[in-house]
């Protein structure tokens, strides 16, 4: 079979399976989750096996020691990914949820009821446990889910996706329902992005060229994030020692994620008090600055920003600053250099905060917190499948309700339209 | 300037625009609607000789009547338009509603708000009227709106936008934010199409191949909805003659648009109570009957349907009557024909009512009333820009609501990530 054929195979299955979920109550699904829980402990040793021959692969190809860490599995991330499905199996199934009911003049019962979407196909790199995760919340969400791992993943990702479809039949749902395409060709992923006859959606999760690559060949409407340049911005009405606590998190405490600060706004009245501490804080942490020339006559020394730095998603311990006039300045630059992702700002003013709220156009804007808080989890989501950074369908952290729909559903007595 | 950048101008002045209404309140956006209500009124005479233009170039092309009667705007239809943008004023606004708000363990107080999409690209057929409608809606939900019309109704098309965009500017709301794209050309449409920078979500609205061509070339998410086959499933528990009147309805009432029923399908015990009476009020009704081989032992005489009956959209006196064993087989016949637009079933059994919502895969699924209650007005969204049968962001008739998205607001007071 050619792999146009296979893909395919697998997409057509994958809406059947789809079919079948529809109607699947919540306590089957949790229990096929939970078994899937179960037989993941039992089989540590089968998978760490397997998860070994893909990281004598990648050491083997020279792959860096960061990226070898994210791909190995033992026991300890084994019982995580276990952990993670117990979660899952825990939280309110999305499916079936009445959003809203009303009655229409001519008697009509009209009501809205949360549906699953039917067939995600997930496209992402690396972590072996994303496949666990990925898989668990389709499931639960009422989707079959068409899992594309990265090649360096291939053995490690097989053998998990083989002990969920095991789970899937003996809790008597279908097995179909969660398949990995299980070829490391880049062309399977063309394929499965020209099947919108069986995929409802389409999820990368990954760097920025694998993201593109999905945009410019999906026909399946795609849910992705591009990138995080989030700002921080220092109002004049900010607690000084609150804004350097919120701004230190936001740049240094996982500096290689999307929701880290990338450029920090300083209101020019506050500067003088706030950036000669700041600085010396991100300073003793590692932190490279690359400053606007005002910031240069308060703290001498610091490197110049170029024009290149304000749209920068660095991922790392660097951090362009900038003061501004006013807010407008502030709202200006994030209008023109953000990224719709996250954006920050410290102040005690409740119209700058309102203001603030109201104008930037962002997935999570906040008020005096960091930006690293823009997460499914710790939004109170429950679980995190990725973060949308374009409107449509979602915007921001996607949970269990990011992955279905809606119907309508209307109860008559025999009305016609006059 | 050649047409490429004409309408990059357009889509990014849209941009612009889009920015400037995030923050517009509901009162300045009615008073803007009302304001353009006032305008048609009192332009009435200059509309209708610049509709008289199209109609004389239509009859020039020898368009048919009914295309021309779509095509004509006289007093009446223009004081129903400025009817219909009085309403939409009245209706709540979408954009700031509060979708939700709860705390976090930490303290956040995390909240979900609705929000306008951005700019919406809306390209449709004929009807000039849907120009106003399509313009208040969208500025009603805070967003920008491109509109590109059929060429047969430019200049209607041209001096209705001019007056919207005069009407926008004395508010004091920003004029760009309804723009007409001026040129005939296909090729504007493509263009239009690419702008995914600038243009938020495309809706078209009018026949199978404008819906193909925007579907193939878009790279910006499309609304859309391709077919109507829709099914009425008369069950063993129905009611004959409820059965029948709504049979008739979904069917005759206005059989040219997407949710009149193409195919009826009948339970097997109820069809020899059920098929002559409702056979004949079609006959009478001029409905051409194609009937499956079953029906035939029942009413002799009546037309053989083939197997290209079952997938098609008539629009028209045209109706496809299959008798099935059982509901199952009526499921299985709609899970392969339908095209998840209408699904009915008439039935006084409460098993079998619930069986249907819970299985049938479609936008609105009916238990006793007729299909063409799938309609925004119908069911009670107070509006309708179109009806999606993909599950992606909408699914079913898209109402204001639809228009939006939410994002995230966070209020802390000093929360850092540990």
């Amino acid at each position: 079979m050619d792999l146009a054929d296979m893909v395919k195979t697998i997409a057509r299955d994958a809406k059947h399976s789809a079919g079948q979920l529809r109607s699947v109550k919540s306590t089957e699904k949790d229990a096929a989750i939970e078994l899937m829980a179960a037989h993941i402990l039992s089989r540590t040793d089968d998978i760490i096996a397997e998860n070994q021959k893909d990281v004598a692969f990648a050491k083997e190809k020279g792959m860096s020691a960061a990226m070898i860490d994210r791909l190995t599995l033992n026991q300890e991330r084994i019982m995580s990914m276990a952990a993670g499905l117990h979660e899952v199996a825990k939280l309110p199934d999305p499916v079936g949820e009445v959003l809203g009911m009303w009655r229409r003049p001519n008697g009509l019962l009209v009501g809205r009821i949360r549906i699953p979407l039917g067939v995600i196909g997930f496209i992402y790199e690396s972590r072996p446990n994303v496949t666990v995760d990925a898989a668990s919340l389709c499931l639960k969400s009422g989707n079959a889910v068409l899992l594309r791992g990265g090649s360096e993943a291939i053995h490690s990702n097989l053998i998990l996706t083989n002990i969920l479809s095991q789970a899937m039949m003996e809790a008597d749902l279908p097995e179909k329902a969660i398949q990995l395409i299980p070829s490391t060709e880049h062309e399977a992923v063309r394929i499965l992005l020209s099947m919108d006859e069986y995929v409802d959606m389409i999820i990368p999760r990954g760097g920025e060229e694998l993201i593109g690559f999905v945009s410019e060949h999906s026909r399946i409407p795609v849910l992705k994030h591009f990138k995080g340049v989030c700002h921080v911005y220092v109002d004049e009405f900010a607690d000084i020692e609150m804004a350097q606590e919120i701004c230190f998190n936001a740049k240094v405490q996982r500096p290689g994620v999307c929701n880290a600060m990338e450029t920090m706004l300083v209101h020019k009245k506050v500067a003088p008090s706030f950036l000669p501490g700041m600085v010396e804080a991100f300073t003793k942490a590692g932190v490279e600055i690359r400053a606007c020339e005002k910031s240069l006559t308060i703290v001498p020394g610091l490197n110049m920003a170029d024009e290149m730095d304000w749209p920068a998603e660095f991922l790392d311990l660097i951090l362009a600053v900038k003061i501004v006039e006013d807010m407008d300045e502030a709202l200006n630059h994030i209008e023109q250099y953000g990224s719709h992702h996250t954006e920050a700002i410290v102040t005690n003013d409740n119209h700058r905060s309102q203001e603030f709220l109201d104008k930037v156009d962002a997935s999570v804007v906040l008020v005096n917190a960091s930006t690293r808080f823009n997460d499914g989890f710790e939004l109170g989501l429950g679980a995190e499948i990725g973060i949308s950074t374009s409107k449509v369908h979602a915007y921001g952290p996607m949970g269990l309700k990011e992955l279905t729909s809606s119907k309508f559903i209307v109860f008559g007595s025999g009305q016609v339209r006059t």
